[in-house]
């Protein structure tokens, strides 16, 4: 059983979303991935959300770009949360994704991150499985020292540049 | 049996919708209507979709603001041609809903109409029907020519307003 | 005496537009194509159009880019349906076509797709003469059959991948 | 004969076209109207374009809103000037309407004014009369200096509110 | 100990946010509500986020309009996830909010809702918390069983209606 | 004496306005350019826009990027007629200058051509000439009889490549 | 002796520039106030800048709307530091103004604020003083105070109204 | 002790910001810089930003793409005038980072310059020193006066290659 599954409309996706499976495998959070579109296998994407959520996941990623229906789709076919990703892809760069995604009406939500944003995605999922999770919250807090150690390294070296 | 399907998300998309109606009953075409969401009632809208295929229905024009999902969710439950009309509503004033009906990913097409266009969504289905149905065909040139006296009354009434 | 008639404003246009032959072709629909411009040669746009009407054919897809007026005026001058295709082309990439295309007045629909979406519009056109056609009706639950099959190969692999 | 010619593409757009003629009027520049439509009424467009520029009328201002053709459609039929006003009209507010205007394909151009600037529109066709008409020349000029005087004048009346 | 803290950068957003209060109370779940900005009351903001996760808060709802920070700036200073809520303000009507919240650098997630919608954000937290406790589980099913009601009804009274 | 003064206010702008250049020699139409900015050089921009004009020049073509002033602050500093030219430059790809030029103020109007639309803004300055100058007449009508030809011609390619 | 100049190009903006004046008043800082427009009252502008500078002024503040060209052409007249402040007028609402005054080309720059953010630019410009003068660093101290203060008063409003 | 603080949110933005050290040591302004982020490192950010105003720096400039808090933040935390350089990131290329900067809330003003504009920045930061620093406003006249040799150098460079 996984914790969070990722789904995205197509395997051209898997570029940016990659990035969110490398950020979960480093939290150690268990994952599943699939591929299925809200328009062309509409059955196929409810049939597994519903079975995810049976099995007992925890919270669903949805990707997309263009119109992208996916992420509304599946929380309309579900309880778990759904954090959606808006995919840039085609003359309009995104932005059609980010409406799509972040406009949900009134009672089907979705938590929508940035523009190709995938890694934040994944951090958002961790986050919220840490809030009840005290090992998982260790690591999160580890991450956020490290980003900050990072920082402090990289402003070293700008210091080191300049001088 | 109805030839044309209207298919909107919330009763409060009828205001604009109606007229709509108005233009199907003007050209004496047969039509139903429901309210039902592609989040919140996905199961219903698609069993009304490939109902209203079964049951022999030429198109449907499907209705929806904010991340409207529902004419590409309809497109995708159906091989019967789907016209879409962004409605405007809430702060980007239809310009998501624009974007999420017209970008639709490569395979499920659907014809988008302006926003609020709910008159233009009307009139292209009745001239997709009247390209098969001469009657219609009649109709729908007299229709014009009472567009073309209606332009050239309202400029003689400029005319006189001017002179 | 062709179904489908493709017009487009630029030679350079047929880069996108030749997916949409190829869409019609696999469908064995039949098509004429044609390069004329609403502005530069308004008079032989409009007696295409109306020749085209003339003959029995069935619908008009149009392709403009930049202030994409030729899917307007083609409406204009027919009863036939016509789909508009916007193309991204130069500082505005598309946004303008769109905008020109879809923003269309009362009582001249055009039925649009996404900026650059050829192989939709073409997609749109089958299915609108499948809706009088039952063995284009069939090729095109084919079609969407090929569709569903692919993306489970796709997916598929994407699981072999990450296992 | 008229020297400007003004073409706009409902009566609706009269409300903010007055104010182009007021300033015709003013500057007792010769001017004919017409509300026609490049959509519904093309012949009628093109037909009134080239008489007007058959009997000697100097240059077009063309105003619409939406998907506003109508400018580009009455610079393909003439070689004289054509000056467009975008209107700002339904959800898009006028972006539309000004990029379905300004965005012109090669060779055939508009002169672009702002979204709904009527007066502007006018007081452009005025200064191209006025480049070979002296006696309009020294109007223009008085009316800059009308306009020097009218900001001094808001000026001193502010100047004394705040002291 | 309230599970859902919210905080908002102005009282002038209660009149929005006040619906994502009615909706935690619906659903009794507990919160706290507070009024603090990330520029203005910087270290009250911080000191209040970093208090409620260490007394066992489970998630924040920020709301912000204009040059949104609050989110952010909150999502910087805990580990719990945060909700953001862009609310529209002056002349960019929320699309500055919304890019302020939803376009978060790398490393700190806030998971973004529509703009103004309040409601969403209540709702994306009751899910949230859902997934760890089976009676609200029960409580969001009945919640969502009842939206799929009140749509019959709505339509059933638009069959009324139109029959 | 030239008839045409072509201002820009850098000399990168020469890449795109060489186009305009090289259409005003095909129509053997006098010329004169000046790189002059409104910010760093005004003085000197206002003192050739006066002499311009006072040597009996015709029209001013004005071109700038990003926050373009230039045509508008040349249009202030003369009742001769001023095309502006938006051109693309950085983050916002010419949008900026497009609103910077089109957006004019009452009183003091520009003709704006589209982004980076050099050749148009060319043809329209002849245009303008054309109207008080027989030959000139000619040669645009000769100019758009060749547009007619070129699209007839690859018209003609496209069949027989299809065919 | 004024310490701020306020430069506006219609006396329409004064409606909301009038909060930059209460702003300057309540900080004890002189200022003086004037209409003037960069293209209708070019030498007007640019001499009241010269001779702003020349009188010892420390700062500018320059509102504009539509194609907000004043405060550019103002940076370019001085080099004492210019606040630009776009300001919300016609269909575009403010964009426009932002995009003319913030995209200012290399070399001279203005610090731009938000649309109609006519308080910010005084606060600025106080600010920019203050760091020069203990006096009035000191009221800015007291007015952050204020500030604090009035956000705890409206929360433990808001708090007692909840409880 | 530095007179301008330099701050950015990440290595990556020291691409851009590098041409702003660049001026101001061409103006021999001292200055140091900072990376450090408002969500990542908000203690270290306010803290160095505090410090620096006590050792009585005189100007902060802060530099941030995407939802860019780092200029506003900064600003919140110091009395310091604050200029607000926003940074081309990702799928909007910069409007997120203009919205997020210069759409500031009542109270905490940032002067922000163009996208991308690390040398205007410096400039408005040299001119603000400048007001105060009769030594610096000679060398900013210098500047400026280059400026204009460098147009005038331009400009004869294109005659030349224009004759």
């Amino acid at each position: 059983m996984s914790q969070i599954g990722v789904i995205m409309g197509s395997d051209s996706d898997y570029g940016v979303m990659g990035e969110a499976l490398e950020v979960l495998r480093q939290f150690e959070v268990s994952f599943e991935v699939i591929i299925s579109s809200p328009q062309r296998t509409l059955k196929r994407t409810v049939d597994w959300v519903k079975s995810f959520e049976a099995q007992g996941g925890n919270l669903i990623i949805a990707a997309a770009g263009l119109a992208a229906h996916l992420p509304g789709v599946v929380a309309g076919a579900t309880i778990l949360p759904v954090i959606g990703v808006p995919l840039s892809s085609g003359a309009l760069e995104g932005i059609d994704a980010l409406y799509s995604i972040v406009q949900m009406p009134p009672g089907i939500p979705v938590g929508t991150v940035g523009i190709g944003a995938a890694r934040n995605a994944a951090l958002l999922a961790v986050q919220i499985l840490a809030s009840q999770d005290k090992a998982l919250c260790i690591k999160v807090k580890d991450y956020r020292t490290q980003m900050l150690k990072d920082i402090e390294a990289k402003d070293e070296a700008l210091q080191k540049r300049l001088s």
